[in-house]
């Protein structure tokens, strides 16, 4: 349905005649909500001493790493777990290593899920070709994305407040241990790791975890650590503590306009045009509590 | 002294001999520190309610704003005020807009330093040619910059944690309002701001910094913002309260050694490498205190 996306983003200079046609043209789109609202049942809710984390699961692009978390959020896994390894500028990680002997079934290692095949039709909203780190980046389903269209893999970027499984240095070790990115995307870790989901609301106290190390030392009480109050599904919560989420909906030609006026900025503070590119980390996006 | 540095990089596949040549061949590269030691007078210590922030003053590169900025730390100008535009994922910032009653000559508007020149054998650290945003970017003292050799410019980039004075939409209008970057380089505003220092310590209370206004709202009071308790130049303090900071020599070989590693990953957690590339801003540049 945002086929003509990828079309708006490369003719640079017909966007706003070719949004105007569309709009007048194509009622399904103009019927389309700018918002998406989130299913209930993919999203977690983390409480920490200090606030409430909303995280989006993605189950469409990495089904098995889901599936474990949403296993052990029901287990309670998480509950009164520290945040041991958390570095500025780059990850707050939590979690056992190994199986737990508690555990066993939801602990065992699990397949890495690093990208996804995709057709060369594959539908998405472009932002940039190519991106240093990537033939081209997108968005899909309010996620910032890369593709290869010639290798029809398609993959989540480490933008800040992704969710990942941790690993060991062979590639089919997660088990447990999660982080969510909180510094400069480090994009180097992109298909290598296995992504699920990300932070939609409260990032700001995923930012407010104490560090557990900097160039001065480390943490090594965990009475120091910042510690998970409890983790739950959002579709387990009792009907009247549940939020309803929406966030932008990255296949609108609203997003899309406004990626291409963050990469063609007209606005009088900017006196000199940046470079025409995009970030794609570099995006904010909108979340709302749908009342 | 670190014009070899250009080489090595761009001579990846024999990095490691070159470096262990130069090594071996010059006397004054192998005395050189790893550490550079910071001037107190270019230091400026912010004390948050939460912690102490480090900040280091670039006068080599924006000579205006630094003395700008050091006339109103030492005016106290900066006690007892609020963080009251604090974006998650963008910037924490401070001051009032305009010209004070109080402080007028301190507040008046100065000319903008977005950039300044070098000639073509300008002297640093190259780390990627080209970046997404500059033909060029590196390190020079400590800082990630962009460099257009064409052009004969050289500026230092908007990566987490760099210090710039805010700007209404002219140009010349930067007064006494800060922000410090707290999310995903916004590399757009490269070149149109005065950046002036970085934050070399503390980094994390930066980042706990209340947010004042978020996807559900704003906050109004400003009661609820994070106030400055005090912000001293390191060299006023009282001897016994002076702190020694050392940085990374990004001129030093074990830098760009470091850089290159990170460029071509070889640790066996990288099961399949990632793009040969580097984000200059996703570099972490160490600090230490200084015994």
């Amino acid at each position: 349905m945002n086929y003509f996306s990828q079309k708006v983003l490369s003719n640079i200079t017909g966007l706003l005649m070719t949004l105007c046609f569309v709009t007048l043209s194509s009622d399904s789109l103009a019927k389309e909500s700018q918002w998406q609202v989130l299913d209930p049942e993919e999203l977690v809710v983390m409480t920490l001493p200090h606030g409430q984390v909303i995280i989006a699961l993605a189950p469409q692009f990495s089904p098995k790493q889901v599936e474990r978390f949403k296993a052990l959020v029901r287990a309670k896994f998480y509950d009164g777990m520290a945040f041991n390894r958390v570095i500025d500028g780059f990850v707050a990680q939590a979690g056992p290593e190994g199986v737990s002997a508690d555990f066993p079934l939801l602990t065992a290692p699990i397949a890495l899920e690093p990208d996804w095949p995709i057709s060369s039709s594959w539908d998405f909203t472009l932002v940039q070709a190519p991106d240093m780190f990537a033939p081209q980046t997108g968005f899909k389903d309010g996620y910032a994305i890369g593709v290869d269209s010639v290798a029809e893999r398609a993959w989540l970027l480490h933008c800040p407040g992704v969710i990942g499984l941790g690993r060991n240095n062979e590639p089919d070790t997660a088990s447990s241990h999660f982080y969510i990115t909180i510094g400069q995307a480090p994009r180097y870790l992109d298909r290598i790791m296995s992504l699920f989901g990300r932070v939609v609301l409260g990032m700001e106290h995923v930012q407010a975890i104490q560090r557990t190390e900097n160039q001065l030392g480390k943490l090594t009480q965990d009475t120091m650590f910042t510690h998970i109050h409890k983790m739950r599904m959002m579709s387990d919560l009792p009907e009247e503590e549940q939020q309803h989420i929406a966030i932008e909906n990255t296949a609108h030609e609203a997003f899309v306009k406004k990626v291409n006026q963050r990469k063609h900025r007209q606005h009088p503070f900017f006196f000199k045009s940046p470079p025409p590119v995009i970030d794609a980390c570099q995006v904010p996006l909108k979340t709302k509590l749908k009342l």
